[in-house]
């Protein structure tokens, strides 16, 4: 709860730096008490945790301005946040920072359909978009499953995916321009336009979870919504099969808009969640595949997938018989992590991506893992992608297991690397991945990234020691994340 | 013509740095006599013109990465050269470089259809790509009019467009992994698969010119060829109203994979030229709409779109009726920038981008300008990306012509950039358009690309001087470039 002005004038007497925030962002803009602060410590990872200074809610660039100016000059760490839906806990304190949240600057700023572009404020929510423009006919295409809650300033920190992400591709393909508050706290505006320039600085940005400064404007690309949608649901008894149909709708040179996965344990946790779709118990594996575009041409597409899951054994394949169902089945899917909590106590989701072709290979090794560790590991993945969610079920409250269901997702992340695959798709490094950035990077080439950002962020005071592990350091961090409460 | 074993020993005793380049890339591959490096004075930007000091031709990564260690232990500053068809002087000399010539490293290392991937040498020619998957059904994307003879290394360069970016995307959206040589001789590897943890290097590196280092492997993605094509084109009385129809078009939801405009000056021209389509003389402006897709819709597609044309007044419209007249129409657009030369002895090509909405109002300005400088301005664009190409008639024997030039295109590209667009699509920046750079970049945003520069290129030995204004010598370099030969 935000104080009255005696509260915050006594707060002032006994942290000078509270005061200082006040005057720039006005009364009732600071959180400082322990009680105020306790939900700020861990986003949507939730095995790291630690208090911040204070969380200061600014109300426009300016204000954000104004305080990283503050900030930087007592050289005090500060961390942007946005709804905190971070799976990879890059919004999680490390030490001392001083929390920067946006979801005070949340306006829709401007809509410009002829040229296909919206601008947003950093907190407006991702899913607000969409809805503003769909009377219209136009919708914002990156669409995490936590689109109802979380921020497109949050998503640009994360380069956020999502179902549809297959078609349309991640948030960096969907970004024309950035306004910017430099770690430094001078302010920068880059694009607007397609084909800028120059290095892509946008691109670079895009996916710099919040290390090299902080996004306080956003121009977006919108897209026309497709005229029709058929989306064809796949029951399978053996999840090779399904790894099979989805390589054979990619090479049949279908491009569906969504291609998920989920498997028996997945298919188990979303059944007992909100939104049962009444998948039968025994199954392997439920592919979605969603195809999108021209009215003309949806009804074969969808026929023609579903002869193809015909020839993998599939035991019922249909198309949604109304846009009730279809609803019904995406619910059932995008509520799949937090339906999770109604088969196990705690969960690591992982985010690795591998060659599709890989698919089997890398199944059969996440079983390898989850047999020992003795823990149920639940899959949930953007097939289409190669993009896995390996979900690690756990009880935190059994000593040693938190451990062990950590060392048994970096050991998912590693056999994702091993087979010319990445440790993140879209969930980011944060904290959480720092040490296994070595599987796919040298010495070098962290070096390298090193090097790019200390453009920008030299102090190291923007997001320190975010996604790149530190030679002296990252085995304690893990440790001590390990450890936390 | 490269030398006999004898004259590269009597090259070696006048200038050392010969032999040493002969002692790594082996008897027969470096250039350096007058009559040879004449040929290097430019590439497709035929304005300013130097003799690099030799021209360099590796077989390998290694001997790349031998030759800039020994350029980089001597301060000697070097190029990277694809086929040379860059439109804005990327790879010309400015003073005493060495050029690296990336054609000897052409092969087509490895296809991997199940993942959609392919990898190259840099000089690997765009089109042999596409033609060597043909028979399997599969492509590569991005279609630069030059991709006969340009290389993807160069590609990668400049970030190439084409025709069918409007659907696809340009270069950086298909570029997967990336080798490179940085500008001290290391070899870095990047990537290879999507959604790589980090910065997005690649994306940086993709059109930052050979500024940032020498790529020489590439991964790309391919795709699978759409099912059918169609290609509709459209004849105009008035160009007002081709614009209009391209609006159209994009607002009736249709993403056409390749949507371009000729206007009469450019009509007139590719007429003359060597794929003459017989369209009448007096026409205002041709629109061809190529889409792409499933077989089911794409006769309704085509037929929407005439619609949409009829609408607006079009002379004449209807899809090609042959594979032979679709190749006779594309053949007829893609010489367009060659075919000036039967309207006049020179021409510079421009490449400035707009929001769409812009486009009547952008057209005008540029009729202003071509009245103003009694200059005549061909338009042929990639109207579906607001992507111009106007193309700027002079006759370089006439005195003061070839300044006049250079203002009229550049005040094309300030009347680009007024409407909040940008001064490059897809050509670059090169050395071209160094000084329109301050059109869309503040001092302090370049000082800050300088800066990303200076963590690659530290000792801006690595194509110096191209890019970016420097703020002392741009305003020479510009007349030093009309004032050449």
């Amino acid at each position: 709860m935000f104080s009255n002005r005696l509260q915050e004038q006594e707060a002032a007497g006994r942290d000078p730096l509270i005061g200082d925030l006040l005057s720039i962002t006005g009364p009732g803009s600071v959180l400082y008490k322990h009680e105020d602060l306790v939900a700020y410590e861990c986003d949507g990872y939730v095995i790291h945790k630690a208090k911040p200074r204070a969380v200061v809610f600014p109300s426009s660039t300016e204000e954000v301005s104004r305080v990283v100016k503050l900030l930087y000059s007592r050289k005090i760490p500060f961390i942007p946040r946005g709804a905190g839906t971070g799976l990879s806990g890059g919004a999680i304190p490390i030490g001392g920072e001083v929390l920067i949240s946006l979801v005070r600057m949340k306006k829709l700023l401007k809509i410009d359909l002829p040229n296909r572009r919206a601008v947003v404020q950093p907190g407006y929510i991702n899913l607000k978009l969409s809805n503003s423009i769909a009377e219209k006919g136009y919708y914002y295409a990156p669409d995490p499953s936590s689109q109802r809650s979380c921020t497109i300033g949050g998503n640009i920190g994360e380069n956020a995916g999502g179902a549809h992400c297959l078609k349309y591709g991640v948030t960096t393909n969907h970004v024309l321009g950035l306004q910017m508050v430099l770690p430094d706290g001078e302010i920068l505006e880059l694009g607007g336009v397609p084909d800028v320039p120059g290095y892509d600085l946008i691109g670079l940005i895009t996916g710099s979870e919040g290390t090299l400064g902080i996004v306080t404007e956003i121009t977006v690309r919108v897209l026309k919504k497709p005229e029709a949608l058929k989306t064809v649901g796949a029951l399978f008894d053996r999840v090779e099969d399904a790894s099979h149909a989805v390589s054979d709708i990619i090479s049949a040179g279908i491009i569906p808009a969504a291609l998920e996965m989920m498997d028996q344990t997945a298919i188990e946790g979303v059944e007992r969640g909100n939104y049962p779709v009444g998948y039968p118990k025994d199954l392997g594996a439920v592919l979605l595949i969603e195809v999108d575009g021209i009215a003309a041409g949806i009804e074969e597409q969808a026929e023609q997938i579903i002869a193809i899951c015909e020839k993998r054994n599939v035991r019922e394949v249909r198309a949604a018989s109304s846009e009730a169902e279809r609803t019904r089945w995406w619910n059932n899917r995008k509520q799949a992590f937090g339906a999770m909590g109604t088969l196990s106590a705690d969960y690591i989701v992982q985010d690795g991506v591998i060659p599709r072709s890989k698919l089997p290979e890398v199944l059969a090794k996440i079983a390898d893992i989850s047999n020992h560790y003795g823990l149920r590991i639940a899959n949930v993945f953007h097939a289409g992608d190669g993009n896995l969610h390996p979900l690690v079920l756990f009880d935190a409250r059994v000593p040693g297991e938190t451990d062990k269901a950590i060392k048994a997702g970096s050991e998912v992340l590693k056999a994702c690397a091993d087979v010319g695959g990445t440790i993140t798709g879209e969930h980011g490094v944060g904290i959480e991945k720092k040490e296994e950035m070595r599987y796919v990077f040298s010495e070098e080439e962290i070096a390298l990234q090193l090097a790019v950002r200390d453009v920008f962020n030299p102090e190291n005071l923007c997001n320190p020691d975010k996604m790149f592990p530190s030679p002296s350091r990252c085995v304690e961090v893990k440790q001590a994340a390990a450890a936390a409460p």
